[in-house]
């Protein structure tokens, strides 16, 4: 055996080892299992015996139970009441299913009515376990389908016909794997890898190793099918899904990408990821430890390395779903990005963090926090009629600006007063302004990290965030991803 | 009569006016040109009797003198020693003509040895006048000469036969119009119109007023000859002379460009004079008056807009002609620009400026005198496979960095400390080395202009040239081109 055949060797060796641990730490117990299914069995009586519709309908478990893939202390039920009504709406659904279920799901649990594309019932158990009741329409087939919830029953079924036993463990190895480096999830917060994506990657790949050495040789786009395709087909979903990241026909629906949700920044994580963890297998993957540095440590890199971190602080002024949110969150993150840029700053990093409930904080580093009181101006090239005595006509006698002269392109050129030197005025002026109404600003505060509200300073997640927002490295990352494996200077 | 006919022929008036008085003002005086015209008979006899030649030759009198284009006050006569000897070279010359002619020329008049294509004889009369002897072969046609001062005659037998008395005058207003605007002179240090190019440009229009005409419509690249040009001619002459901003093929030998000295910015100064000129005569454009501001106001300036003005003071080692040392000036001027770029300082503005002979100073205008520590540095993007990966490795742990992280485009980012974050120090430790022997550093300055060498301070040229690289605009244009014509409220 050579050097490098019997380091492989030893390599895959530790590569088992941390799989096999990983997923006896993550498989459900077999007490969690029985107190879920009872749940459902629970729920489904009660469904059955309150409800009185004039059309055929069943009760069916669905999602990561039904399909024997959760994980250990995640069992949020699926439980769908599919309906076989050609004409169902969300006001039949109100009126027909959700009002007669509320009164006695209310006596027996804690309910909460939500929206999605339908509206659905929220329930908590005394034993905490949690199931949405999600009302859709009974399809015979894909074809037949009204709304994506009406997809999910399909979905189920796939699965259960295709995934082995044994792969439900690998499953859940994937899926913890990508909430490690947290990119797990199709929301809008995250813009991820879905549990169903995640199965259909095992379905694929055979097992989870394989899977995360497939995904190390990914270039962004990707196309990934089950079975094998043609060059040319591979070509036409390249030009068909050409916005997507990642690429994969839902096989229960082959014109559907069910890998839409997976944005660039997560396609890329998980690529890194599966290279790290391949060459260097650890079970922190799985289970990150977050730290949050201290406000007076970050503070004193902030000061040291003369960087310009600015964080606008917003009050929440409606209850909006998350996936709305994040919406909005992401959208006016850009935004104001794109307001700095116009002003000359350069943007060098920008993020967003909230509660979801009643706070949240739009992040922007800046190459600097000042710029040069004077910018270059460009006139028009001299190959352009005319343009050129235009331009000296308007600036010659300009007390705001130096110039016109000719450089040696043949272009007039000015030195003109900037309106903006300062990040501050930027954002108190320009970025602010453009906020839509379901925000309103606390405060605007820029390197000084001790002056961000206490409430956020005693939020963990919030100072997790932080502390990833100044150091950038996530943190996985800094401890999976380095060869020498020592613990890092910085931190 | 309309009011726009009536303002036009008003400003007609105007140009006519104006135009009358300068002309009579830069016309030489007939004992000008009769104590030229001696000079010239003088030095002729004097060189037929001293040259003892086994070839044919002739003494005639070439340029502006022998074309009745000169200036007033500006009689710098060429005299040309043509020599039928078809295997002329720089040895010969020297042996039978310089070395013959230096001891009887030295008798009467200060002399002095110079080098072009040719060594050539410089002379001065005790009045003051001046004279260039160049030894050139004598052409029977424009196919068989040897080197481009032999072209000369040529052009002198065209312009005496195209050119009218009264356009004489025309040339002349062409001339000092050029001079004064700073583009007239085909020497890299102007890069503009030689005599030659003004010449040739009145023979096209006619006279001064209709050159501007033409040029202040002009667009660069222009294509100009004697005579009209069809389309596909003036296709193949911008094909021909790909990097000539202005082209007007010679008409004694109309494969050569008689504009060829003429860079984009002499030509676009060109348009700009012109059209300035002619909605706003004035004979500031002939006689403009070069203003140095005081030290003290200009260091005022500097301050109050807080820019960033760097000079590099340069002591001149060699003796070098004009279009030599300007030529090395240029290129290190533009090669000093490229590295300050290199390390993100962004030039807004660079200017050489020399005496000639003992001292250069290259200045360069930067946007800032500053850089923050950190700079964005990006990652490849994510359609490169695998290079995702060794960017992480790379810097994953390297102390100097912040980072990597991955951004919402997918690539990876790190924040890289700078190498330079002051300008003085990529002046000091970059440009500085990369200069050639032919010069070494006297000082480098930055904003502090008091700190300039006395003896530049002193000199008016550099003054002069100063208060141009502060103000930027160019006098000529600060006084000729403002439509409400009142004062500068910057000087």
């Amino acid at each position: 055996m050579s050097g490098t055949e019997a380091g492989a060797s030893a390599l895959n060796r530790i590569l088992e080892t941390v799989v096999e641990s990983v997923k006896e730490r993550i498989r459900p117990t077999k007490e969690e299992l029985e107190a879920a299914w009872d749940f459902f069995h629970e729920v489904k009586e009660l469904i059955e015996s309150s409800l009185k519709l004039r059309y055929e309908f069943k009760v069916e478990l669905e999602g990561s139970l039904a399909k024997g893939t959760c994980l250990r202390n995640e069992m949020d039920l699926d439980i769908f009441i599919l309906v076989r009504n050609d004409a169902i709406n969300n006001e039949w659904i109100k009126r027909e299913i959700i009002d007669p279920l509320i009164p006695p799901l209310s006596a027996r649990y804690a309910v909460q009515l939500r929206y999605a594309t339908h509206p659905y019932i929220h329930v908590v158990r005394d034993d905490g376990i949690e199931a949405d009741i999600v009302p859709a329409y009974w399809a015979r087939s894909i074809k037949e389908i009204k709304t994506s919830v009406d997809r999910t029953p399909f979905h189920t079924r796939y699965v259960i016909n295709n995934l082995s036993d044994a792969q439900k463990d690998e499953v859940r190895l994937l899926k913890k794997f990508f909430k490690g480096i947290g990119v797990y999830g199709a929301e809008v917060k995250v813009e991820g890898f879905s549990g169903y994506l995640c199965e259909l990657l095992i379905i694929k790949y055979g097992n989870f190793i394989d899977t995360l050495k497939s995904i190390s040789k990914w270039k962004i786009p990707h196309v990934v099918a089950i079975g094998d395709l043609p060059k040319h087909e591979v070509k036409l979903l390249l030009k068909l899904f050409k916005d997507s990241a990642l690429i994969f026909p839902d096989p229960v629906d082959l014109k559907r990408n069910a890998a839409a949700a997976v944005s660039k920044r997560s396609l890329s994580l998980a690529i890194v990821a599966s290279t790290c963890f391949l060459t260097n297998p650890s079970e922190t993957f799985f289970f990150p430890k977050r730290e949050a540095v201290s406000i007076e440590k970050l503070g004193k890199y902030i000061i040291e390395s003369k960087r310009c971190l600015s964080f606008i602080v917003l009050k929440i002024n409606e209850e909006l779903v998350p996936d709305v949110l994040w919406g909005i969150l992401k959208k006016i993150l850009k935004r104001g990005e794109s307001i700095i840029s116009q002003f000359d700053f350069k943007v060098v990093d920008s993020r967003v963090w909230s509660d979801e409930k009643e706070i949240a904080v739009l992040f922007y580093e800046t190459e600097s926090c000042n710029l040069s009181e004077y910018k270059l101006h460009e006139g028009p090239p001299p190959h352009v009629k005319g343009n050129l005595s235009k331009f000296i006509n308007k600036y010659l006698g300009n007390r705001t600006v130096f110039g016109p002269w000719i450089s040696g392109d043949g272009r007039p050129y000015v030195l003109r007063k900037r309106k903006y030197t300062e990040i501050t005025d930027v954002l108190r002026k320009e970025v602010i302004s453009s906020l839509p109404k379901e925000f309103s600003v606390i405060d605007i505060i820029v390197n000084v990290l001790t002056k961000l509200p206490g409430k956020l300073l005693a939020d963990k997640d919030f100072t997790y965030w932080l502390t990833e927002a100044v150091l950038k490295v996530p943190s996985w990352m800094e401890a999976g991803c380095r060869s020498d494996s020592s613990s890092s200077t910085l931190c």
